[in-house]
């Protein structure tokens, strides 16, 4: 494919990072690189030249829906701790697309009105049109694991939400929507030297607050719903990738390397014209 | 300001480009530059540098209302003709912000749903949060732009609809929202080139319907109908700025600047902690 062909990385990226039978998270090495056979500062280098392919594909799949020959779009789960690194994704990554193409929906602790409803309710509504790519900034699997982890509802909700989650996901994929949902992966250490950058540096005093602190200690509880969401949901229709996000660079990258082969499957050709273009030439020329 | 103090323009550009009393739309040269002093080379320069400004401006802005501190926004009304580059204004001057800080919304012909509401039901809904750069591609102008080239409702009706714009665009602001409303002004020859580009170049056959031409003929009703709505909407809270948008290169340096303006206005700064720094450096060392 060309994203690998033009970059340096090698293998089976998506395998690589790709959840599967037998996944152990702890297994899994924060500052890792796998797959890519270079340095931080080659990795500027394939990260610009791969925003122009993610820019062009985007651009034809939009092009695609706008006259109705697809209903694909691209869905971005993205999930981690806090400092992760989602933000970061959102902006370098997701960024470099032309607005128009973009939907981004962040999930913040659900509203009166939303708690009324399934926890899936306010998940549907952002979901992305056909032609956009469509980024979720935490999602649903903050109901199985902050919910899991400060038991914000029943053990027996808990376990039915698994179930809805693989249900709703199938639907989606069914309707054309690729689904990639990634995990940014940071140590306990690296998030202890990002939240104190925070409170070093005075402009980022506003990303900090001090529950911040409270969430950290309660790091193994996490740790272990995630493993959970990846043992019941990570599926053939909508994988879960874990990706090491320790070094900022290699996670974008890895990221958008995703998003470049979600695209690709896709395969999104400009679409020809629906009208006589030598006549509309014509008429045009007589104005 | 720093953004004219950094670049090549001069004199009071959103002076010139406002739309004050006596304003005549056949007036304005859409090829014209109004206020810079330079070529296209200089201006790719100048919009670069202005990339970062904003960036860093609605920054602040963002950081100062996830902490409450602020109720303001920034709100940038996009009209013109097809073609006119409303979708580059939203790609190359916006698009340089990160997507968290950005709300875009297109408005096309009304759907079912919306066009059994008031027409600025829709609108209302799509209006930025604090913190925000909101975008209008196209928006509640098209309700007495379209509206009244093609008899879309009765006469008393686009009457009333003036002074329904006005009286909500002073709530809007009022609450906070800077309001900028752009139209983008091309001439009749250079819509037809553009148009014509759509047709010779096939990766831009999507961009076209034949319907283009037939709205084309209509061009001296839509002339009217906006110096019309110039002439009864550009009030002192909303006030509208009509951009010579021929050369591509000056529409966009121009817009930005109008933001960089509306921002510095505000004049946003980083919040200061709501906790105590020490206290919580403490804290997170002994995790």
């Amino acid at each position: 494919m060309t994203a690998k062909s033009q970059t340096s990385w090698t293998g089976d990226v998506a395998g690589l990072l790709r959840v599967g039978e037998d996944f152990v998270l702890s297994g899994v090495d924060p500052s890792a690189t796998p797959g890519y056979g270079s340095d931080k500062k080659q990795a500027a280098q394939d990260l610009a030249s791969g925003i122009a392919e993610l820019d062009l594909l985007q651009e034809k799949l939009f092009a695609q829906s706008r006259v109705g020959a697809t209903n694909a779009a691209v869905l971005l789960v993205l999930q981690g701790m806090d400092s992760s690194g989602k933000g970061g994704i959102v902006r370098h990554v997701v960024g470099s697309v032309d607005p128009q193409g973009v939907s981004l929906a962040s999930f913040g602790a659900p509203t009166d009105e939303e708690r009324a409803q399934d926890f899936l309710w306010r998940i549907q509504r952002k979901l992305p049109r056909p032609g956009r790519i469509g980024v979720f900034d935490r999602s649903h699997y903050e109901d199985v694991l902050i919910g899991r982890v400060r038991d914000l509802a029943d053990s027996d909700e808990i376990e039915r939400r698994y179930g809805a989650i693989n249900e709703f996901e199938r639907e989606v994929a069914a309707s054309g929507t690729r689904i990639v949902k990634v995990m940014l992966h940071i140590s306990y250490a690296e998030q202890k030297a990002r939240l104190m950058e925070r409170l070093d540096r005075p402009e980022k005093h506003w990303k900090f607050t001090p529950s911040d602190v409270e969430e950290r200690t309660r790091w193994p509880y996490y740790m272990a719903a995630y493993q959970t969401v990846f043992e019941r949901t990570s599926t053939e229709h909508a994988p879960w990738y874990v990706v090491p996000a320790d070094r900022k660079w290699y996670a974008r990258l890895a990221v958008q390397h995703l998003l470049l082969e979600a695209l690709e499957d896709i395969d999104p050709r400009w679409p020809s014209a629906g009208y006589d273009v030598a006549l509309e030439r014509e008429r045009l020329a007589a104005t």
